[in-house]
């Protein structure tokens, strides 16, 4: 703590020029390949019995994702823009909808586990479909119009990917109402730092003038702009602009398990003055006591240390302390960061401390085609300055999610993509272990309202300087 | 009108000895065979998608039936009796216990469609792995135990066939709430009476003393009575018993879609004056304008007749005018007799005039290996008498189901299977296309609660003779 | 129970000649007046705040039912049938409308506790100005008009009485539900037998043939009939029929806060198999754990004996365990029944056993103005014979409430007072502490849902003869 | 518009020395009488029932209030500070407690309108019991203790001002519920400016740095301050800082009830695309139409301009286009600013726009004891730049009510007072025709959910500079 502060951000690396991306139809498909195969690999090891059910309203069954990102191509691209495209049902264009209003009626939410049709065979079909039209379309469109769909198809392979991990996190809660427990993916092998986390340390931030958010340039469906998949930013984090951060602290690494034992061992779940008043009307309504997925281990004797386990993606396991905790919501993170005498990060702070660093981290999700392996999140490494900024876990921010200075949403039907949703949620930044890699970036925001425990959410903490 | 009045049965046909049943272990272990494998026969053709979900709490997941009737055989006959019996999972014990407190905890029925696992192939192998133990057990059981086996083995069986029958109306549930309408099964395609119904008549009865429900010896769980699959009764229809029954007169077919349009034309689903309280509360809170598989047809300019078709088994079809009415609660059989200035049989009723009657009629379940046709009543026959007494649809009574005097449970968990539900329930009578033939009698007495719509259910006139 | 068994009425005495009755207009006025102003003296002691709020559905503020009963005759005599009749407010046609749809609409129960306006003083102005228009019309009325008038006026005195009863029991609910436990009435200071209650006792009753239910001639709204308030009967109590009772026994009393306390003490509300299968589910869902009013005595120490406290009109008082079980619904009294043996008493065999017996029993309510003494269930008195058929607690049978062979709801509006309701409910015989004793007779049929709990009603057990 | 922009205040008048304030009980107890009275004041008109009432989860009886505010002065004066002070009844400490988990259980907020006791009398009785306690303990408190006092008191009377608000919005949504639409209070007959109001302008403001919140050393609760009621701020106001303010314009004036008609006749609550996710999804299930107490003109052939009428504390009234369109929530102030292409201010804005203005504006609220004026908001004044920023109608920004940069909460249960509703909330400023005039500042931050529409609140627009 008496290590000198570290000083923020004042100006950033420029972008490299990207004008080579237009003409590079090639990488473009390259990359939609890839990513679309990837999306595959992850359902593949599940039974259709796995794919179908829905079992609260936010989760939605594994193959309705497989369906809803071939939609997106469908709509937002193969209508518009491929010549005598013929949908393989209209009724998809409902069924598949997620929430687009301009682009007409969708099918309730809640009810998606209710469709046994189409099956997972028959979406597999529709898929194989899309990808046909959209290769052909890469290939073929001309020139003009390939400047409007570029933006569209990297947005379309974000979207992809947000929904890769979508999957990954609503086939968990599925697996983890049955009683049977079942494994969705191989159990990560490597070996793991065990129960001595690297101490707790704070790291200080100057504070001064940054730059926050991404260059409008780079936003999504501006057919002028220079335009890569790497260089993406969704329309939220836009425009980047110029802000003032008082000095600021924040800890190296992520809270453990073991931290969070202890917040339990001290009234964590019973003591109303750690909580904000609606947390603790659903911490009691809901009965919440330990995080989303840990259990009472039922093996009777069980040292006190290993009274919880955990459920995960590949099965249940016993708690390892020195992994961070994962699974909170943000009233649960704000309850901890009370009863510690400190306080969330706020989004800039979080974006300012990752700014000029390398997108390094856990990042769990191994795509090979049969065996994906359990992401999971894992102790910090015992390295110096800060760590886990990027995978592992989302980051709870203080940041309630709302629009930056200038914020505009995009025309027509991909508007809806993120400003109506600026209401009653948080911003999580830094990505989890269940995020794919390239999918990431500084500026990225994450949102989720305040209740919501079943995403690799975790917790840093803050103070003011 | 002007016909002599049918006089009701005063005796009945004794029952031929049956002393040769207990010997007769490849007569019963035939039934359990054949009834078992027709089971999975109605399965077979489903997609393990379709298998797997519940659209409302009263549904059961196919999967659950076939895992449930397993679970029955495995509970109440290899547990006790099989030596060496291992359990394939004991986690199965609890999810597949469907209502019996004396068994265990059982998982809640409104999840049953959160449970992808069991896959439907483990189920399979769970059947597979009953069936061989239950052969066995058939055919080595000592003498003494087989006596109490046999009566046991006969209730598993018609238990069986009762979740045949559910397996259907779930199953058609299910689909329909499908924008896709998909058809479970192939569409029925021999010929049908077209819109022209033979005329409502009425058929007069003679009242006076008449012995209603059957006879304790052939009741399930009796260890000394003779015993056969073709002489069995439920506990709820126990004992055989004298009543008098004053003259009443009933109509010789069931009401018909034509005679139902012409209640609904008549303001049948808005005029509250025909109907029960609750039923139209419900009436109004659910919003029913029409039978429940009834869809306005979308077709533009369909002839007046052609305003609704129906959802089938076999998928959407045109409305047949002079096919019964199905899928109507009793509040709506009670409102249509209401508006038709009669009332619903008791009963005594239809069971006086079923009971010497051949068990014959519209059984639409075929069961060949994979070719199911889809079960759906069909118009009346046109002949003299009375028609559809067993088959095309279960028929409403206004008669609550409640213990007949004298009626004892029987002991142990088995005695769950009936008592408990008499309360706030209706007595069905007949059978209908999809209730296996072999699965009916006379005093049989099937029970839903009033707003039941998703049954084979119908409607019967009668009036005081 | 060696005794010999009891004969069951076979004749009924036959009504005294009623022609007198249509004469006396001044006995009609003195009957209305009278009970009038009974109903307006249960309110006077109450807060204006009490008389106001709605603690469940099923209860309604203590000033609706002053308001409705009002409508009731404002409705069916006065608008009818008094010339230049005004109403005061025409709103209140659809405020104090409780049911009847051909009436119009009627402000939605559940919400009647929404209502500050009218006042209760305002409603008592409401009622003034009905009083007076009532005298008026029974002066008045041309002889045509008053032959059509009389059944009606007795009809709406029936009404009134029965919702004195309900002003009784909605009140206890909405007193219950305040931390404070305040008394509605003085307690009843009348000496009570202690903690011992005559011993269970059983009647036989020999079966044969006899005679239920009311001669039609007594029905409302018939006009041709003679008429007056001592021999009404409702018309779900027509038409009077013959039927055949097999042999009973019932005991001689209700059954006892003690004997009750004996059934939870061996587990009653924790076994399963003695409850119907939706009386359990509701026990696990709401918790039940005593009857409806019983408390926990929070004073430490208190002897066993004296765990409990109940709730009664007037205040909280130790619980006797000679005085009758009260405020149990079907579900309980039938876990009772079950646990003891035995079962509930079919409303035949109540009927039966009280035909010929004088309307005598412990009628708690006595109204004067101002001094109204809080009815509750007393001990059964020492005496040889049947005791507490009418008076103490309403008795659950076993008997669905459904309609009599013959039964004719009355034409019009007044059609919906009992037919619409015979679905899901259960007769229950005998009357209350609460019921005004001019109120009752042998074929009387009260009638509530199984689980209702906060009527005053209570257990009698039954067996085969 | 081509006007020059504004400039933000910079610095800000420094407040005069308080030292003064803590020697002068006489005012203090001079304060606390007339507010104590106000309050009831504003229940005086209201008959009993009225004040017993509870129309939904979020409105509290009047008594409710009536004693809440009592037990407040009870629970952190009297209890803790005055010597052998007697509790008329310790059931209150639980009845009336909001919400404040250190001082113990809270009686359930929802159920608050199912306590008929205490009555309106009793509670009168219990306000007199604490203010002869409280003026005992004002003029008798020793210095030491009356340091820790005073400020409690300034709380506690700004506490009595916001619930002499809540009463107003609360009654006015209870009489709302009633069909016959009774007046709480006369109706304003002052003259109003007719259906012309002023053009709507905007106001340009410089952009730049300056201070926002109030000073710390007013804030709650802290004995070192110098303290008065003028000078009072809540916790949520403080720490005052300094922040940096793009350029902004507002609308001089509120949006008026003619122009959100106009954004009715083109769709607004029929278009998602003005809307949050939230928002539309609850406009879709509330079946939102119009502000929350416009009704549907009966009259026949009312003109167009009539079609609406506005239900007011005064009873129904003739829609004035003129007037400020109030009860509006989040969602339709941020769908109208959506439609209209501008945003909502930001709290900042509002703040640094009414920083050193005089509170002036239309504060409906005038307390004589027996008549009281329904308040209700005006058109705006017909003079030169900004006005409405106080009264008539609180402000709806697009701030998300969070805590300001060193926000510290108040040690002990007063701490709850603001801190943890920190969440989910947005900020409204500038005060209602409602709210106690000496009630207001720049600084104060009234909160609610964007779903809120009973209070009196409305819209002003914003647009970066």
């Amino acid at each position: 703590m008496a290590a000198p502060a570290n000083p923020i951000p004042t100006t950033r690396n420029p972008s490299a020029p990207q004008t080579h991306c237009l003409q590079n139809r090639e990488t473009i498909l390259n990359n939609y390949q890839t990513i679309r195969s990837q999306t595959e690999s992850l359902a593949k090891p599940l039974a259709p019995e796995d794919q179908t059910i829905q079992t609260m309203p936010d989760v939605s069954p594994t193959k309705w994702h497989l369906a809803h990102t071939s939609w997106f191509f469908e709509t937002f691209l193969l209508k518009p823009l491929a010549k005598n495209y013929e949908p393989p049902n209209p009724a998809y264009n409902r069924l598949f909808n997620s929430y687009y209003q301009q682009i007409g009626e969708q099918y309730p939410r809640p009810q998606r586990g209710l469709l046994s049709r189409p099956t997972v065979r028959e979406i597999a079909d529709y898929r194989a479909h899309i990808n046909r039209a959209m290769t052909n379309l890469i290939k073929t469109l001309n020139e003009k119009d390939w400047r409007r769909a570029a933006p569209r198809i990297i947005l379309g392979l974000h979207h992809e990917q947000q929904h890769q991990e979508l999957i990954l996190t609503d086939i968990k809660h599925v697996l983890a109402q049955n009683p049977l427990a079942p494994a969705a993916y191989a159990q990560d092998e490597t070996p793991e730092p065990q129960n001595a986390p690297p101490n707790q340390d704070w790291l200080s931030f100057e504070g001064g003038e940054t730059t926050i958010g991404a260059d409008a340039a780079d936003a999504a469906d501006n057919p002028n702009a220079a335009f890569a998949y790497d260089h993406f930013a969704y329309d939220n984090e836009c425009p980047a602009h110029k802000t003032h951060l008082p000095p600021f602290r924040l800890t190296t690494r992520l809270i453990t398990n073991g931290e969070y034992l202890a917040f339990m061992e001290e009234g964590g779940y019973e003591r109303p003055e750690f909580w904000l008043s609606d947390g603790w009307a659903l911490c009691q309504k809901e009965k919440w006591r330990a995080p989303f997925y840990w259990r009472k281990n039922e093996k009777n004797g069980a040292a006190k240390n290993a009274v919880y386990e955990e459920f995960t993606l590949g099965g249940a396991r016993a708690l390892h302390e020195a992994a961070p905790v994962c699974h909170v919501n943000y009233y649960e993170a704000s309850a901890y960061a009370s009863w510690a005498g400190k306080r969330l990060p706020r989004e800039e702070e979080l974006e300012a401390a990752a700014a000029n660093m390398p997108i390094q981290g856990h990042f769990g999700l191994r795509l090979h085609k049969d065996e994906v392996v359990a992401p999971h999140p894992k102790a910090a490494p015992r390295q110096p300055g800060m760590t886990q900024l990027y995978g592992d876990l989302w980051e709870w921010t203080m940041s309630p999610y709302m629009p930056y200075r200038g914020f505009q949403a995009a025309r027509g039907a991909l508007g809806e993509y993120n400003g109506k949703f600026m209401c009653n949620q948080f911003v999580l930044k830094g990505g989890s272990c269940a995020t794919p890699r390239g999918h990431l970036r500084a500026s990225y925001r994450n949102f989720f309202p305040p209740d919501a425990r079943w995403q690799f959410s975790g917790i840093r903490l803050a103070e003011d300087g």
